[in-house]
């Protein structure tokens, strides 16, 4: 099969979200970064100027990988005046207030896919994971038909969210699931740059407390795990609690899950249950689609941020000691790692974007 | 009242634990160090050549607060030629496996008050922990004569343990406990120095395991929560289940945690059994006494370990958080922090110590 | 002797600066906060609310020490429309284009010591460090009268200044100095907050640059150490290179020091001389004054910024590792810390404004 | 060209430079390990088994990338019993005592490539770096004739000796060098796993202090830039002095250095020597060598350790902030940045073996 490549605007390009999109993009057969779009006091000049410190004229980017000369010689538009329909997909990684004004307006011509939470309660919105609920694409075309767009909006989840889901949903599908209770470590870079998390705050120390964090998990979650039900989404018959910290860690989201399933399951069966999830989806062969979506460590000290979130580019999500909890009933529990700046965002969103090419959605 | 000054022997001084044993007795006036023991290659050196690192000839201490000069020069003995005799209490801060031979030793002729694990699950060794469970001193009586022994041995628990079971027991005692589940972030100093946490290892890391940490956590917790019955102690009936997981932090262990009372109760009367607390223990007037048991924060974003880690000297334990869960019955969930080296080390100890002299189980 | 406190505005007072100075003076003998300043954005409100983070409303509070409630409910004003005339002392912790306006402002009635550089390279101001160049205040009589102020401005050095001058101080004066390498390894504290130090950038890392650092450092340290001729200050006769880098270290910055004396000399007459320095400034007895200038470690692996930067309630400067240097002509070279939030910002901003008091500059 | 895969023995193999070699080696097309050996506690066990971590079961391995199961299989030999004919090549990452032993005993009859300091300093023998000094290789015939051994032993220097005269080459070798002033800012990995650096002692901090390591730096530092003359190597006749420290940086030395050259150059001239070095080396094309020695960055705030030390899969030497230094005569200052655990480490001393292969010294 032989695609043209896409042509793509970022918006919110200069904000870490944003970069991560440039990286992710910049090198990737199917897309080609046409537009860069970010807010008024960036408009009008080059990308590199657009992100250089004032006070010492270093580059304030994010990723050990650079963006490439024609990036940085792009000129920056105005997010508020991008004429959306030269492009064939908008990604969008604006702050949520910015999206639910910017987001609409590019959505009547052309596709969105975005990192902000704007749109993610919405009946007709679906919140797209790789592998767990593709189905949910089905809401897109209500999505159009209700709004009169010709494109779309279809968020990412939460990064916190998106290795919960993807560890729960074979469980959920072989066992059923009754409660979950979530402790994250989350990384600094989720916090992004502005403010972003100060060393001054964080070294030798945790937060244990992230704004709107754990609502969003508890609400995403059961959304995500929901059964498609006649053109809308019935939340999944589960309950979710988490508590969110800050840890210092740069990249990757730990979570330490507890568990209780409707039937009862052994260690075994759920660990082959995660072996085996996502297959199918691998299977469709898209670019950043990971090798496999669970790798399943059986070193008891594993996974671990620093050595297992580059697994699969980031893509990966790891699930480690998996044993039996003996408080709840059909008690499970694990440790899970997912790598919250690229299946948690930029580069899970990519995917979202190859998917939605390969079924039709985008053309 | 007026004490004479006990005189106290330190076994294990070379060690971290043993090292937190000078600073937090060295100035104390109620005790007088006479004695230092460590392994045989420590014997018959001064203390400050135990200490030295071979190679650089520095000194491998752990604390800002150093040995004072009379310290330095003490010769070290061979632990397992230690007259006990000589001394009115022993503090033992050996691994488990010399305090497994060792103690008994000590314990013919003088109260032995330990950090190791050896004998915490003996049916006549109670696991004392300041304003929580000082009922079960009960036992030393009990042991003394089942063992002939003169002096006893009472270990403080596993440090993890010390902070959630301060948490704990008001509520257990307003509203009884039913399901406790617990994510420990836990500090690189509860691993020690030998071979500790290699900052190689956790550095932008977590490891999410810590040997036999989990078993202790939920093992300790029923026995120090139990009930004294008729010279012994019944475990509490709750279930508990953790994952101990480590952190980059220096000092302090968090803990996330989700628990199910078994009458209903709300926010505010778990935040108000908290905050009373220990007040009677408090009252004792004992010099390494925190002035509150438990310190609440109202601010969402704490505790934080280096922040509040060390609140009345390191012996209160934070909780902040506290939030009802929606997924367990009665369910309540919060974060504490507790001074791993300090409340739940060897200032733990020198209180139950302090306590017991008062008490005149140590004369 | 008794002094009536002095009152005292804090302008900048939200600022990682400011907080420094209420942390510094709230509790002090001699000064009473009567007023809080701030830019417009924070006037009218309450303290508390001016230093809330407005998406998680937690404070964005730096210090282990709170404000206590008075300073709380105090309400901030406009630091452009502030009367200084209301105070006997103003502490200033704005940026230095703020400063630029603000304090010849305050001046005009009031003396204003200050954190900002905007002053410095005044041939009427003098940059002021306790112990090192006192002598320098008799500029300040100069100063009001060329500019026709009733107060004055004295700013104290950048932060990397401070340790350096106080360390070159002495070997200065006992041998001749004639050049001075030096590279910093300085604290994220030195940053601030805005933007400060993300851990994302610093975490695992080192910055070697901080933008204007170096020229500060070799253009101060050679006012600092100059003398006094007739109304000025001529330069000292050295030459000082630096390159300053940022590491992971909360508060403390380190300096690696090569130099080379006019007059040759043993590592052990420049150990005395350090040893001696400022013995005449800690004998006034001044609130803030460190026991000593100067801690002279001579552990080889000393100083150490997290065990070292407190001595003295961090007013100290720790000196280690000195040796001779084979390189440069009588080469010494050594390492040495200062605390850069203490003695580097405003505490030693509050030891230059007890001086003052003392000899009768601020009434 | 074809190669037959020469046969390596790895002695020290459990140890962190053991298992960089391992890293470095078994994906190696020119290389087959054959043999892993280490001390008697590890001999006749799996390698596996040898680095598990008794207490917790878990590995203790130091890199993202694992050892390949074939390696994980094979048995320990005891070092001292190796028959080091059986292999083309020993590579060793013994302690320095071991060294001594160890390593004539395999040079007898295989060349013997060490991170070791035992024989650094022996006249007959070359302290070779890539691209630096190859032309030492010429001792190796002198080594074995005066030695009678078929084999030959050739260390490779200390990791923060690398970067230093790999920078400091191209500028000896065109403006000749007087002085030379480095304070290092060292990665933990430097110090290995037995003991390490602790988190505990490193965390929020720094060590101003590195056991030996300053005298490496001097001393090897002129014998590697030191010219052959008849068969043994003159110093190179310039003065080195260095203040070495450690940080809590995982991987990648950075050293500050202030240097005099002996004829004036400007910095572009120093720039444009550093650029253009070690051409005809990359040239030759062996697979371990980087596509640039040096990398000169223009960024004022490069090189900096997390992002800059993997370049070229970490043999590059990053070279940035190149400046004039206003102190010493014709002064230049800048900072370097070496992988300390790949071109400073096994890594190197693979690219050496290339070397040595491609030229003949290795059959």
């Amino acid at each position: 099969m032989i695609f043209l490549r896409k042509t793509v605007a970022i918006v919110g390009a200069t904000g870490i979200a944003g970069q991560q999109f440039i990286v992710s993009l910049q090198n990737h057969k199917w897309f080609k970064i046409k537009k860069l779009a970010a807010s008024e006091k960036s408009a009008g000049r080059s990308y590199q100027e657009a992100i250089q410190n004032p006070n010492s004229g270093t580059m304030r980017w994010w990723s050990p990988e650079r963006p490439n000369k024609e990036i940085l010689n792009m000129e920056v538009e105005n997010a508020g005046n991008l004429d959306a329909e030269e492009v064939d997909i908008v990604f969008s990684a604006v702050e949520s207030d910015a999206a639910l004004s910017l987001e609409p307006r590019y959505a009547k011509t052309t596709p969105v896919i975005s990192t902000a939470s704007a749109f993610r309660y919405d009946e007709d919105v679906p919140i797209l994971v790789p592998g767990v609920n593709l189905e949910h694409t089905e809401l897109i075309r209500i999505q159009k038909r209700n709004r009169s767009w010709q494109g779309f909006v279809t968020p990412i989840p939460n990064c916190t969210v998106t290795g919960l889901v993807i560890a729960l949903k074979p469980i959920y599908d072989a066992f059923g699931l009754d409660k979950v209770l979530m402790t994250s470590m989350q990384a600094v870079s989720g916090a992004g740059r502005s403010p972003g998390v100060l060393s001054l705050d964080i070294q030798d120390n945790i937060i244990p407390f992230i704004p709107k964090e754990e609502e969003k998990v508890q609400k995403e979650a059961l959304k995500i795990l929901g059964k498609l039900n006649i053109g809308k989404v019935d939340n999944a018959n589960l309950k979710v609690s988490a508590t969110c910290t800050r840890v210092n860690v740069s990249d990757g989201h730990t979570e330490s899950v507890f568990l209780s399933t409707k039937k009862p399951c052994s260690v075994e069966e759920v660990t082959e249950e995660l072996r085996n999830f996502g297959k199918d989806f691998v299977r469709i062969g898209l670019p950043s689609a990971p090798r496999e979506m669970i790798v399943v460590h059986e070193d008891q000290d594993r996974p671990q941020p620093r050595i297992d979130r580059d697994i699969y580019n980031g893509m990966a999500t790891s699930v480690g000691r998996i044993r039996k909890d003996n408080v709840l009933e059909n008690g499970i529990k694990f440790v899970l790692l997912s790598h919250n700046t690229k299946m948690g965002a930029a580069k899970g969103a990519t995917l979202i974007a190859e998917y939605l090419i390969k079924k039709g959605y985008i053309k």
